[in-house]
């Protein structure tokens, strides 16, 4: 497969996390010849905190998940991830093998089942060959190494184009905390094999509900603000751990919220510009809406628009296009007050073209592979950015084709 | 350019609308060589009702036809459409164009200007030549005929491979009542050239609020449930003329909103039919949701799923996206209740892919030109059915090519 043409130059180097060891495995669960099954053992006393799809045919996994947390950060834990079937609408089978998966990791491992947490991305509706997993688990456990997290990131791979990580670290106090974070996606674009799993892990010391309310807070400026096709995965999954071995306190502390806010916003934008085909990454900022949520119905409309995401692909300045994006919106709009830039170029203002706006200047500045739009409505103090890709032949091509 | 491989296989035989006259022209708005504006003339005492896209950046026209709405039905009227060029976010300059081509028709006709209405379907953002229409009112009265109203469905296609006409005769009290109508659109999906217009006439007696009552219940089991790609015209505009020279009064008459109801879900289909690069014709109908809301908002979601839209193109039986569209929708689903079939073929129950189900049954189905999905969702008596199209490269080379 070609590596997206916005594919960052190489994987970055993550730095240890002290409290976690990973290990990677070919376990055969539907590809042949390439590691598909990833391991993370966590330290005793590391928090977790998680965000999960929304989606009412959500996977067994996830429903997993979600019921184990907030519990107790007192022994060791493991969060374990397999690629090549999402176990999603897999019915009570899929409950078993969860089950099976979180049974055999604690007997092996030595953890709490509570404090086994699982993900599984691939195909939708086939039984998962959980007995694949629980066989390889004695070779992952003896394969556990502190310094192995790029193999884990290349194991939860499906239509990912490469492998996607990235690190912050952060002085608090004189001392240094550490962050490092591995996704996998090309978008929420392909459900049956491109769930987007992210895993984030830090030896900053924090308490499972303040990790929790800091990483739902940072995960609606970062995950929830791209969208590759409106597709929502039933299998997308967040899960942070803090294994607390660096022994700072990072409480209330800006610092770490920001450097962790810029890890998350990286893998965020590793993931679009891996979207399915894409060719050009777009930011959409939003302002002066009459609220936020406003703001942020405008900028989804324009990124999930199909003939917006079409145009871009053309490189035709199309702001038309634009304008019909605010309009379905649903955000309160005034044609006359409206205002559309590309880049710095005054496009449209006062309901119509701008006077010193020429197609010439538009068409060339949609030749750069990465483009800011910019809507200002000219209503109030709402504001958003959002991050989306064109919508390209190629996209047809993977999603038409896929499966046959 | 081709027609498409859903078109009907003629355009067909309207009937002659005591009341109503056409006449169409080439007036050179944008399209050279071509007929590009209609006219209909509408006897003293014709009852309009309409309905109008909800967009927040609604043009000039749609925003005077609003306007104009529930006015007396007393005098003659008219109702002129061009191609070529939209008048959408043109400023007040877009609204002068209005207000000069309303003068001049009603000048020339000698019809008050309040009953004068007017639609524009083409490019957004250049300013509408109205000078060029307003050239051709005298051509245009003096070629008014009762008869040529598939001449006015030519001259408002723009990126439509075929012209829409559909049409019922009702016999109410022993007398014949006529409906005709025609329409322009692509689906929604192109609001720069390819606006949804529609233009149903009828000799039916009834009083303007009574039609538009009708025509906005119909409005919402027809136009409302049809979907190409989720964007939404700033022109979407349908016109019901009644004149009452059949002498039927059908107030409150359910043969007559059966016809018309038949009338209006011809076109609709026709518009899906000729979506831009469409090849599969899809009707999605779910039942059993919790209500009918709910229903409406699974159906829409896996209409407007590009995942689902690429899988029909490939001829993909892939279930599992339409298992991630019913859970993204937002309404309610219980996973071991929801149950899928194509056609006659169940899919998927109890919370996972049906015993009975074959991979080859689902791909030899999924070769039908047109297909439906039907989805039950085990809860309560919600129903909805709406109809879409496939989502194929040849959308993309539209769309992406279109203004270069």
């Amino acid at each position: 497969m070609t590596v997206s043409p916005l594919a960052p130059a190489f994987f970055p180097a993550l730095p240890v996390i002290d409290g976690v060891h990973f290990a990677s495995v070919a376990a055969g669960v539907r590809y042949a010849g390439r590691q598909d099954v990833m391991l993370a053992a966590l330290d005793a006393g590391t928090a977790i905190a998680g965000v999960f799809t929304t989606s009412a045919t959500r996977s067994a996994n996830v429903l997993d998940c979600q019921a184990k947390m907030g519990g107790a950060a007192s022994g060791p834990a493991a969060i374990i991830v397999n690629s090549g079937n999402s176990n999603a609408f897999t019915g009570k089978y899929g409950d078993g093998s969860v089950a099976a998966i979180c049974a055999g990791v604690a007997q092996v491992m030595g953890v709490d089942p509570q404090r086994v947490f699982t993900s599984s991305t691939g195909v939708i509706g086939e039984p998962l060959p959980h007995e694949r997993i629980t066989a390889k688990l004695d070779e992952l456990t003896a394969g556990l190494t502190a310094g192995a997290i790029e193999g884990a990131a290349r194991a939860i791979m499906t239509t990912d184009t490469f492998p996607k990580g990235a690190t912050a670290t952060v002085e608090i106090d004189g001392k240094p905390v550490k962050i490092a974070g591995i996704a996998k996606g090309s978008g929420m674009i392909a459900p049956d094999m491109a769930t987007m799993l992210v895993y984030v892990f830090t030896d900053a010391k924090i308490a499972q509900s303040d990790l929790q309310a800091l990483v739902s807070r940072l995960n609606n400026r970062t995950f929830n603000c791209i969208t590759v096709d409106s597709d929502t995965s039933t299998s997308d999954t967040l899960l942070m751990a803090a294994t607390g071995a660096s022994g700072v306190d990072v409480t209330g502390s800006d610092a770490f919220a920001d450097a962790l806010h810029g890890v998350m916003l990286d893998l965020a934008h590793q993931v679009v510009r891996d979207g399915e085909g894409a060719t050009k990454f777009v930011e959409i900022q939003v302002d002066s809406a009459a609220n936020d949520a406003d703001a942020r119905r405008v900028a989804m409309a324009i990124a999930n628009s199909p003939l917006v995401k079409t145009a871009i692909a053309g490189e035709d300045p199309n702001w038309g296009r634009i304008v019909m994006a605010v309009g379905k919106s649903g955000a309160k709009a005034d044609r006359d007050l409206l205002n559309i830039r590309f880049g710095d170029i005054l496009v449209a203002e006062e309901g119509w073209r701008s006077p010193s706006y020429t197609e010439e200047a538009g068409a060339a500045y949609m030749k750069n592979a990465e483009l800011l739009i910019k809507v200002g409505m000219g209503l109030g103090a709402g504001t958003a950015t959002v991050w989306t890709c064109d919508l390209t032949h190629r996209y047809i091509q993977i999603n038409a084709d896929y499966r046959s």
